[in-house]
């Protein structure tokens, strides 16, 4: 192939040249051009919220998650309690954090196809009053849902909660106003939506909250409170940065602004999106979710009923066509996954519907339709 | 400048072009070529110290501290007691790490212009059998003194406890042999002397001590047990791996190789250490450290007493002349260090001391002297 396989997948995605060709350069992490890329960064980062005001915000070394488990460990004190609403694996996996580092941990379930309820949430809050925080995935990247943020918020806010936001694949893509929803933290990663490479997280954090943070965590690298403390002081990341990851995330930054910011990338992700949708519905692929609770990030199919299906040679046939798949995330019901995401547009998503009709004829798949259509 | 500025720092260091390049392309961090990427380069590592039949090796995502902390939260059972020998900063960080976890910890302290001892050791776990574990530095960076690995190994071995070893600035350089010297688990990281990108760390654990790990861990993210178990099954991380980073890495070892390994990196860190200390002192500059336990890593040198000396000035005017200095981390001297590490030979160390030179001249430093020469 001409060109590297696209990425169809929630992050690493795919970036553009100019993201890769910024890591082409060693930068000293102690040097005041670094301190500079950083600070920069950061202001970037807090203007996309709209929380200059009111948050700072806390990069940290490590994957997506490890910035969670950092926002829990350091927002939430070991005497806390954290009620986490639940629609799918990223939901359970900040349960399975919490419980692990030793804070009470309480979780309100629901089906993956359906988003968490701030009813729910308002009636949990009122029948138990030992709870401190709640624990809240946005857009649960399991099945692609999109969770109610702002009637989550405000629940939180009448109750006088504590809000952790995993803000992971619908930050800079969804509209996120930290003027209009209140949130202790909010975190996301450099891997996502804002087009970087995987490697660092970051985590918003409301101004009181981070100053009363000291002493909660129970780990010396995830300390998110230490960690912003350093940095405010030196500039500097209190462990060595993964340098090239920071310059490629400046990097993307500056062209998510060019592209004319939040906005323009969810018009952009809302028209891969449909394209996906539209292509993959007339080859007789159904969606998993309904559309009104469908986040434009990324989309879960029903696997075809069809013998002649197995996601394995499935894969491969669309890798060999140039776009890579992701797996479902689903325990009862068979899926796959396609990413919206990333520095492409819809043109490549009607070639990756291609991609799957061409390799539905070389497996002799003769029909997409699901075993319960 | 046409060329970047060389880091005479111990990590982030320079990096060969060819490193970089690796970068220039996406992951998808799912797919076979990934996997396989991943699947070599823990097999190249593991071969480094000849632990093929002895360990496995579990890479982690974030900094070398982050690997530290990860080794002790998952070597270490809740009611272990660790002791760390002491001369340095990145010794204290692992006491303060341990601490924190909530694993009971005792330092054991040194001066930090000599190495620790394999004698007080021995007393030490003499005298405290509920002592299970012993934190060890292998190179001080914050000096950059070596300290005796094998002896304090032996002992460990003797008394039947488990030894963690943060080899961070030494693996790749300096000789480690898993045949013969017994540990628990080994630490090191991709930006260090394997001259990698920073972003990720990889820790060697013994096989009998990775299989009774399970639940040792407070922290989700940093339970190398689980992700040595979730890696073996599926060929996978965890969670979202630093995909580039990875790949750089990985080229970089493949450069490490085709170089002879660890005896030639050790032949040129030493011949660069060389000419740097004899560069050095023959502008009158003092080396911290006597010549006998300086590893050829990183080297202290007492700042000049010249009232005309300011570290911050004299900082930019060797970065003005293209080398990136790195302030001291004592806190009784006044001190800054200059490493020996990365994709540069010896003709480099001379330029840079000759940018040394430049610098005293620029700011009208007549001596090189310290306080107390």
């Amino acid at each position: 192939m001409a060109r590297d396989a696209i990425l169809l997948t929630p992050g690493p995605l795919t970036t553009t040249e100019r993201t890769k060709r910024a890591m082409l350069r060693d930068w000293g992490s102690w040097d005041s051009s670094f301190i500079a890329v950083t600070a920069e960064l950061r202001r970037q980062l807090l203007a996309i919220v709209h929380g200059e005001e009111s948050h700072v915000v806390v990069p940290l070394q490590g994957s997506g998650t490890f910035a969670v488990e950092a926002a829990v460990a350091t927002i939430v004190p070991k005497s806390g309690h954290v009620l986490v609403l639940d629609n799918g694996a990223y939901c359970k996996r900040l349960g399975r954090l919490a419980t692990l580092m030793g804070r009470r941990t309480t979780i309100l379930g629901r089906a993956e196809d359906v988003p968490v309820s701030a009813d729910e949430l308002d009636a949990a809050l009122r029948a138990d009053a030992s709870i401190t925080h709640v624990g809240f995935i946005h857009c649960e990247t399991g099945t692609g849902v999109l969770n109610p943020m702002q009637a989550v918020a405000d629940a939180c806010a009448r109750h006088g909660k504590g809000l952790i936001v995993d803000a992971m694949s619908s930050f800079a893509a969804l509209p996120i106003d930290a003027r209009e929803v209140r949130f202790d933290a909010l975190v996301a990663a450099s891997g996502k939506c804002l087009e970087g490479v995987p490697g660092m997280g970051f985590v918003f954090v409301r101004n009181d909250v981070i100053d009363g943070a000291a002493g909660n965590s129970h780990s010396l690298a995830m300390d998110l409170h230490d960690q912003h403390v350093y940095m405010e002081r030196t500039g500097q990341w209190r462990f060595t940065p993964p340098t090239h990851v920071v310059a490629a995330l400046a990097e993307a930054v500056r062209q998510f602004v060019e592209e004319g910011g939040q906005p323009a990338r969810l018009a952009r992700y809302s028209a891969n999106c449909a394209a996906l949708v539209d292509g993959m519905k007339a080859l007789g692929f159904v969606p998993f979710l309904a559309p009104e609770i469908q986040a434009p990030i990324i989309v879960t199919f029903h696997a075809p009923a069809d013998p002649a299906y197995d996601f394995k040679r499935f894969y491969e046939a669309v890798k060999a066509r140039g776009f890579i798949l992701y797996p479902g995330k689903l325990t009862q019901v068979e899926t796959f996954r396609v990413g919206c995401i990333g520095a492409i547009g819809p043109a490549e998503m009607k070639e990756a519907v291609a991609a799957v009709a061409g390799a539905m004829k070389e497996l002799g798949i003769g029909s997409a339709a699901p075993a319960r259509g």
